[in-house]
Formats: structure tokens, C-alpha cells, sequence
């Protein structure tokens, strides 16, 4: 008979760690698949919760009444922001934290229960820079991508939350360094999309975009957005992006208003290393905006590398990954509308 | 000082497997990147390379070259197929092997090598539909996506891979399952992509999908294409599916001329099972084609399953997956050109 | 002083006639700018209307009320179709005319009214294959593209067309001839589009276009469009094209899934001829399909002209082409919904 | 027999003049395609050439070369820009003409000819508000959208035009008025494309989109562009317009990256009146800019009136309007490239 083949090795590597497999029939197979949706068990009791929610004292009332439940019926200890703090401590009848810096917030906080729209997950993603806690939201009318609970059925998911089982989808963010000189000068980490334009120039810079260290195109192009999945249904898909399931571990490059025919979005790995330059003879400047703010320009010579976060956003699903965002498209774009598909 | 966080086991399941990840300190971040390019080892010498080659005598001078080159010089036994033994085997001047049924060849060839275009690497997903050896793929002219090296450099490039380490791209196929009154009756494994469209009728039926046993939308469009992210740059691409990176585990599902506007292209993580079911009820019937092949009428009632296949095809990379993908880019869409840019 | 320009010539050609314009003092402005929209002004009273509705019994009530109102109120003769004239000539309750052959109804018919959707006007327009009298055409429920009357109106809508003036749409059918061996062996005119794809045959034969006689390309694609702005909003914009305002002279060439990524939907003039032609050694054949009916095989070797009609559709406007093209788009594409534009 | 049909007139108005059609037949049909190219015959022999060239020295040898040929063998005067005649006035060995201002220039030039690229036409349409003479553009060496002309056949062309038959493409171009307070405080004449955007603001006001002084829709995204034909395949295509043929009489709308998937880019007819309002209770400002110069702020409250101007720009055609697009077309975007229609 004719002998075995031999056997092999096969080394992953994404830039953090490698690993070796032993393989030892030939035979190469999937190692599992990929997936950023999983499940929560909670080891030992949660004991302590922060409720956030938008500026302004519409949703004060809501709060309280949420702090008063999680205290009194669930027994956790409530933290707040201080702002939220001083406007609410002496009349909430229970209890409430608060804290001077964020910094160490992802030690203390099982949990944050975020009431408003999508925006708070943008600030949760703010407050928490490292290590994120389950982030549970709640609609309070207004329907966002990121908010499947309904405030009104607030204690029931709470218990759920707190006694059964929960699916979490781990949302990548995207760690955003400014170089100067080689030098990192700012970082941000966004939730959403990096972009890089033109800004009020009518010329845009010739941006030179790396992937892992090589030069894979120069743009010439309103901008060009780096996106995240979460972020796929937004701007990206304005600019004609692929809407990307949350699950789906990979960086989305979707240029705006392409000078080429033949340069289409791309989707990237999740370990992908982007980095943008601006050429140090280029026409004009350039300027990068992270989740929509934080607008920073961009100077000849200045590079942007952006880069997957090792600590993702988690956001606790209503049902499953599938069934929430098919949930939110078709809430934000009639997605399975048949008055809609009718039409044309 | 306040009490550390309630440690928590993260549970991830794919469908395949589950597997339970404690996290005593309650910080979560990703497990590791996904990436699907690895580096191959032989932990022995390899001994069985099945040269492939396209139909026709063009190229058999080409190929018994390649096989006196690997018979004599790399000490390797050489497997072709059976025509090709049937044309050359008696004028090759070194013994060449053959095989009468295809079933049991994963077992006994540790390298495939390819002498032609992309069409030849369609035909080893055929001659392997379990797990497939090491692909290494060369172009004798014509530049396709899959075929990185050059035969003018034939023996430098096998002396890598026996001895040097060599990167492997694990492309993911997908397993396509015909299901009549819930019964399978044909299977199919693409590379590129499986097509669901209205053939000749002017009408099409609506077509229900699902992702993981649920509803997600009701179709109307000229049909629909479950695409590889190997088969994003082919078909896909021409109904307006972004470009996806070789390392991305994610399925694309890209509509036809969808007559919703509000239906953009999706992807899919790679763990996602789509099923498309024709109504029972139905305006007319429609047609599968898989690889852009095996044409396969869908009746009323039934439908058709897409997963992905735990056995990728492993193709070896001339540099690495992001080098090999963008120079395929440039080469078919003149991806990088400065002068296409210009025009615009 | 230095002398005044020469004065020039200008020739105008159309492919129908050529008119000169002197222009004395050298200065070129355009002539006019070009509508499709005109006011209708009867000379004298019109006298006979055409009453059409979708097959069946349904809407047979309706048109007995209508045709009732017109004979005793506004004093016209009525005429309906042979089956329906069958049907309901014994208990109309007023003298009801029919006819033996579409051929010369055009030269008696003032007025066509339509009960039913946008299929009716596809009907009018097999009618009518010559000069096509004004078209009022109401709704009654489901609103299509081009009903924008509602029949709850109907008689002050029948009262304002004899009485008041009245805008028109001259909308613009492309007649289609198929050529086989240099000899047009078929015919058809189409008010929305007509489609040259590859029908159940994996692969498209290579397509040459050519405008005016010249050889513009070789198409790659799974289809051709040519579409009238009627039918903007049908298939051609399910395939990328753009959206054009009825009152548009132009004829849209809009490629499904084409195969190279420079080959983006094109709008030529009004006057533009155009053929597609199936080479003569092309790998295989074509179909073509007329208004979505009418399917016709196109041999290797067969061409198929495509020019505009002499003679349009003249639809009557509710407002005006502008007011309810927009209203049509809103009602079919929630164009100007502020609920979606919240949505992204 | 039947009566013979009420005789009827059509009225056409296009917001200039109203013309009165009778149709004593009732029968009603187009009354001629309407096209852009017209063909150019000269009364009496012209006698003054305009020569522009880009700034700068380079192309002045080809200026006074052309200069010398149309004064000592075709009789003509010949005219530059003022500074071009500050530097070789002295050396150019012929007579040459300058002028103070533009203002009368196009009653005594009954020719521009241009040597260099696009750009130089547009400065034509800046020094011509008004009425244009034929404009005759040279490429030399690079290739343009609007140089069709070789400079190597300078000699041979002049004679053509000035002894044969040669056709002109009237482009049209934009009038577009900034209003504030309802008083025109800014006019500009665009001959590509006017841009409203958001200029450096993070957000967009919305935009209350009138055609005709209908509100159509309020727009959110990140800018319109309202482009003539001729810009069809500049910065309205890279935003996902169709390419235009230059006779097509049409005002192209296409928005940048909308935050509707209902918006798709609008062809109108060219006698449309489009304005674009910023809501006095805008939540920033806009910036509107013309032929990608001249950017101009728009402030709450201001509205920017849009509507084709009745002066076109009157290029000679090499060989014909469709012949010259398409050979463009190839050379800017490899348009009818077999090589690249392999590719996909």
C-alpha cells in the first residue's frame, strides 16, 4: 500500500499571539469557526450597576426609577455619573455612587444598563477604554441599531439578565493612533468608523494606505472610511459599504466618492493593520473624525494607524445577533418591507 | 474598599463545537484574531505530488517537465490523472502514478500542483470534496486571481515549499444541499459561489432565506449569489458585493438587481446557515448553478442549504494573503493604477 | 473699430429631418429647452372615449359607472373592448360601442381611460401602435406609477380634461426590431424597457453595441437594458440606473451585473440608434424580452435595433410631470420619507 | 362612418417661451428628437482667432507657432490673453491682438482655439459669460475629456474648420445664483458641476431640495452635486451618477453618500429650475462650489438657484458627439478594454 502522507503543523499567527497545531493525518480542517457572539454566565452574583443615560433631565425619572429597582428588588449597589449625581442623589429615596474618574471603573461595574439611543454606547465606549462590562439598553421611544430592550418590560429583563442566560456580541472597536514624526500623538478608539477627508479643501491629499506594512493603494478620493461591522449600517453604507452582521470579525475600508472605477469597498480581516499616510509633498491636509467627533487634522506627513482593540464594547442581545440586527434593519430601512418591494 | 467584579465564563458555540471560557477577573476582550492564512510545516519529508493540469496536450510538455524535475531532483512519486497518464506515461521518462477513483486520494497526495488557470483550481475543489492537500499554483501566461507563481520559476518555488515554511491561504468552501420535501438529493461544494436565479421564466419566484433556521427576508430580485470571499472578486462583484480579503471567515449574500432599494449586499459570518426555500406556492420554479456549473432546477417547495464546508482549500501563497490578493487586484482591475485614477 | 464676428450657419439633424437656423450676429444660445411635457387645447369638443380596465369581472362595476356619467352627462360615445362589451353591453344602461381591430382606432378615439394599474398602459400601448390618443388613467386602490387619478374623482377629473386644459406627458416607446440576416422579422414597441440577457445558458455571447452605426463596445455583462424614462424606475434602476424625470428626451443603456468594473450605466439622447448584435461564432445565443413579455430568442448572428417611437404615450398629469413624478417615487420608494432618512 | 377625431393644439412652454403646436389629426407625435450637436457652417469667412494656453512659459513655442500659421497662411487676426502678449508680443514675428477685457470679446472672436487640457475650456466658459464662439481644443500629449484635437495635425484642422462643415457639441452650462434675503448676491456659470457640502462641519443642515419651486425632498447627506452632462464622468460619476452623452438635454442631481437607500442620483430635464435652500434653523451652515473653484459659504437661510443658462459652450467635434465620448470614455476609463473585461 501506498504510505501516509505526512504529517504537518500549522502556526497561526495574528500579531498578538501564535499558536502551533499539530496535524497529524495531513488533513487540514477549520479550526471552528469564527464567531463575536457569546454566551454570558455570571460565576458568582453581579453586585454593582451603571445607569447612564443622555444628558439633560428628560430621562431623570427613568433613572430613578430604575436605580430604586435594582436596589431594592435586585439588591445591587447603583452607580451614576457625577453630573447625574449631583442632580439626583438627594431625591432618589435610594442609595446612589458615583465616581471621580473613569479610569478604574472596569474594576468595580458588572454591569452598565445604558437608557436613551445609540449615542450612549458611543459614550460607554468613551468611559470605558480597556476592559468593557455588559452593556444592556434600553429604547425609551426613539428606536436605534444598538437599543433591542424596551424600557418597559425593564424588570422582567433585568432578572433575566441577572438569573439566566445571555448572548453578548462582542463589538470590535478600532484603536486609532495619530503619528507625528513616528510619533503616536493621540489615540482614540472608535466604536463605529474612523474617516479621513478632505475636510473644507477641495483638493484631497493622495493618501497612501498600508495593510500590514505595505503599500497597497494611493487614494484619490473625497475620504476614506475604516468601519467596524457595528458601524457598517452607518456612514459606510452611505458611501455604498456592504452591511456587515455584527458577528463577522473583520475592519470594512470603503472609500467616499472614488476617483478610480475600479476601486471598490473592501472588507478586511479583524487582525488587518491599516495605516493611512498623508505624503509629506501633498497638495493639502487631510482630517480624521472618530465616531462622528473628535475632528483632528491631519498634517503632511502625519500617518493614521488604526488597528482592531483587544477589549471589545459587549452589548447584551434581546434574542440573537441574527435576529436583533435583521431586527434594526428593518426598523432603520424597511429591509423586509413587502410594501416596499412592491414598489419597484 | 469596594468588592472586585463577579468573575464570568464566556460560552462560544459555532455550531460544530462549544467551547467554555472562564474569566476570573471579568475583563472581556477577544480570544485572538480570527485570520484563516497559516504556516505550513511538514514534520517529514513529503513524498506524493499529483501534478493537475487543464484538458487538452498544450501543456503536457509543461507538465512532464514538472514531473522529471520532481521525480529526479526532489526524490517525489508523481500522481497525474488518468488521461493525462493515458497520453504521457509512456514518453515521460520517469514513472508516473495514477488513480482509478478519486475517494480516497486526500489520503495518499501531500501537494497538489497546478499547471494552468483559475478553472484548475475549481477542478481540485472537485477531485477533493473532504480535506485537500497543500495547492501550489502556477500561471504559464494568462494571470488569474489564484495562480501567484510563475512557472519560469518552477524549481525554486517547489525547493521552498519542501523545505522552506510556506504560507497557506484556507479557503472556505461552501457545501450546498438540494432539499426536496426535506430530504436532501444533491450535494455541491463551491469555491466561488452557489447562484439561485429565475433562468429562462421572466418572473421569479419569491424566495424566503434564512440565516440559522430564521426568517430574515422574503427576496424579490433577479436572484441572489452565496459567495465565497474567494468568489467576492468574481460574480458578487459584478452585482455590486464588496471585495473581501482571502482571511475573512464571512459568507457574502449579494442580491441580483434587487427590486427593493432598501436590500444591499450582506455578510455573513462564516458560521452562518443560509437556506433559501422556494415557495410552494410559488409563480415559478428557479435554478441553482454552483461555480458557475451543474445547473439545477428548484422546484416549488424545495430549498436549498449553504454552509460552510469544514474542509477549506489550501492554497499557497507566493508572499503572503494581502501581497498575493492586491497584486491579483492590480493584474485583473488595475486596482493601483495611477492613470486609471488620473482619468476621473 | 475692429469689424463684428462672420456670421454662421447652424444645421440641426435628428435622423428624421435637418433644419438650418441663420444666425446673423454669430452668437449660439440653444433654441429652447426640450420638454416632454405639452398643454392640451381642444379645437373643438371631443367626442368619443375609449374605456379600458384589467381582465375579469371586478372592476366591470366601475366602468359601467363610468361609461354611464359619459354618455348622460358629458354626451360621448363610449367604446369598450369586444369581451368586455360581450360581457356588459345588455345591462350597461346606455349604448356601448365596440371594435373588430385595434388598426384604426386611432383615428376615432379622443380619449382612452384607463381603471386599474400600470399594467393597463402597457396595454394601451399594444393598442395603439401608431398615434395613441391622451390617456386618463385612474386608480382605484393600489396606486402604481402612472394612475395618479383617483376614481373616487371621476367625474370632476373628466369634467376638467373637456373642459379645462390639460398637461401631458409624451411619453416616449422605443421600437425594437429584430434583424435576422439584414431583414427585420419581428417587431415590438416598449413604453418601459427592453431586455437582452442570456436566459438559461450559463454564459453570455459576447454583445457589440453600436450607437448611430459605430461600435461603441463589447459588453460582458448578464444583460442590457434600454429604457425609456418611464421605465427608469422599473428594472434599469433594480440594475444601478438612475432615476430620470419623465420629461427627459434621452434613452437609458443600463448593463446588469456587467463584467468589467469601468462599464457604469449610460443615458444617450433621444435620437440615438442603437443595436446590439450576437456575433455570428458567439459561444452562444441571447434572449430578448419586451415590456417583461413577449420573450424572443436571438440567434447568433441576429441583431436587434433600437430607436424611438415617432409616436408617444400621452399620459395625462393629475399636476403637473414634476408634482407627480415625485409623488410617485414617494409612494413607491418612501423617496421623501422622513422616517428613513432618520434611519442611516 | 365615424366621425373623424377633435382636432386639438399642444402648447409647449419652457419657462422662456411658449410655442403653439395645432394637430388638426388629434394624431399627436414627437416633434423632432431633440440633440446638442449641431453642424457649423460659416456665412462668410471669419477673421479673428482667440489662442489660450495654460499658464506659464511651456506652451508658448506652440502658442507663436500656431499664432504664425493662422496670420501668414489663413489671414487671420490673431488674439491672446494680455500677459501672454506682455511676453512675446516682441518675439512672436506676426501681429498680435490682445484685448483690456473680456466683456466684449464675443462680438469680435468668431473662434477660441485652446492648446492644453480640460482645464483651459473652463477658463473659456469664465471669460465668456455670455454668448460663446466655437472652441477648437489641441491635446498636447496628455489626454483629456474636451481636447480631441492633436496638435501635430494643427494645420490640417484649421483648414478643416475654417473651409469644411464641422459639427459642435452646445454644452450647456449652470447659471447658479446664491440668494440671500431673496436677492441674488452671487452668480456663477458652471460648465461641469455646481457642489453643495458640508464643508469642515461634522454635520449636514438639511437641505430643502425645489424643482420648479416644488420642495421635492430635504436631503440629508453629505453633499449634492448638480452637474451638467459634460460632468457627468467628473465628480458626479465618482458619487454614482450614469455617464451622460453630451446631447442629452439634462440637468444631472446626484447626491453624495445619502442617509437614505431610497436616494438614487436624479437625471432632470435641462428647463428644470432647481434650487437648494439652507433652513434658516439649520443646525450648521453649507458650502457650495463651482467647477471645483470659487468655494462660497451658504449661510441659514440662504438658497442656491440652479437652472441651465442660455449660453452654451460650442466645442468642435473631431468626428462626432458619440464618436469623440466613447474614444474618451476608452482613454479615461479603459472603457471598452477587452483586457480589462477579462478580469471579473
Amino acid at each position: 500500500a501506498r504510505g501516509k502522507k505526512a504529517p504537518i503543523t500549522l502556526i497561526r499567527c495574528d500579531g498578538f499571539i501564535c499558536e502551533r497545531e499539530s496535524v497529524d493525518d495531513g488533513n487540514i480542517t477549520f479550526r471552528g469557526a469564527a464567531t463575536e457572539q457569546v454566551m454570558l454566565v455570571w460565576n458568582s452574583r453581579p453586585r454593582r450597576v451603571l445607569i447612564l443615560t443622555k444628558k439633560g433631565p428628560d430621562l431623570l425619572p427613568s433613572l430613578m426609577e430604575a436605580a430604586r429597582h435594582l436596589v431594592t428588588v435586585e439588591g445591587m449597589a447603583v452607580m451614576v455619573e457625577p453630573a447625574v449625581h449631583a442632580a439626583v442623589a438627594d431625591e432618589a429615596g435610594v442609595a446612589l455612587e458615583t465616581f471621580a474618574s473613569p479610569a478604574t471603573l472596569h474594576e468595580v461595574v458588572d454591569l452598565v444598563v445604558c437608557l436613551g439611543g445609540d449615542g450612549l454606547i458611543l459614550h460607554v465606549s468613551t468611559l470605558f477604554r480597556g476592559p468593557v462590562p455588559p452593556v444592556l439598553s434600553f429604547n425609551l421611544g426613539s428606536l436605534g441599531f444598538l437599543t433591542p430592550f424596551d424600557f418597559k418590560d425593564f424588570e422582567r429583563n433585568m432578572g433575566n439578565v441577572f438569573r439566566g442566560q445571555c448572548l453578548l456580541s462582542l463589538r470590535m472597536r478600532l484603536t486609532c493612533s495619530v503619528l507625528r514624526a513616528g510619533v503616536v500623538v493621540k489615540e482614540f478608539d472608535v466604536l463605529n468608523e474612523v474617516v479621513v477627508d478632505r475636510g473644507a479643501s477641495p483638493y484631497l491629499s493622495n493618501l497612501d494606505c498600508f495593510c500590514d506594512g505595505k503599500l497597497i493603494t494611493t487614494v484619490q478620493a473625497d475620504g476614506i472610511i475604516m468601519s467596524t461591522p457595528t458601524g457598517s449600517t452607518a456612514y459606510s453604507m452611505s458611501a455604498g459599504g456592504s452591511m456587515v452582521h455584527p458577528s463577522v470579525p473583520a475592519i470594512l475600508f470603503t472609500p467616499i466618492c472614488p476617483h478610480s472605477l475600479s476601486f471598490r469597498p473592501i472588507v478586511f480581516p479583524d487582525a488587518a493593520r491599516l495605516r493611512i499616510d498623508v505624503a509629506a509633498d501633498s497638495r493639502s491636509t487631510a482630517w480624521a473624525s472618530f465616531d462622528g467627533k473628535y475632528r483632528q487634522q491631519l498634517r503632511r506627513g502625519d500617518g493614521l494607524m488604526v488597528q482592531m482593540s483587544m477589549f471589545p464594547v459587549p452589548t447584551v442581545n434581546a434574542e440573537d445577533d441574527t435576529s436583533d440586527w435583521f431586527a434594526s434593519l428593518d426598523r432603520a430601512f424597511n429591509f423586509n418591507s413587502r410594501a416596499k418591494q412592491k414598489g419597484l
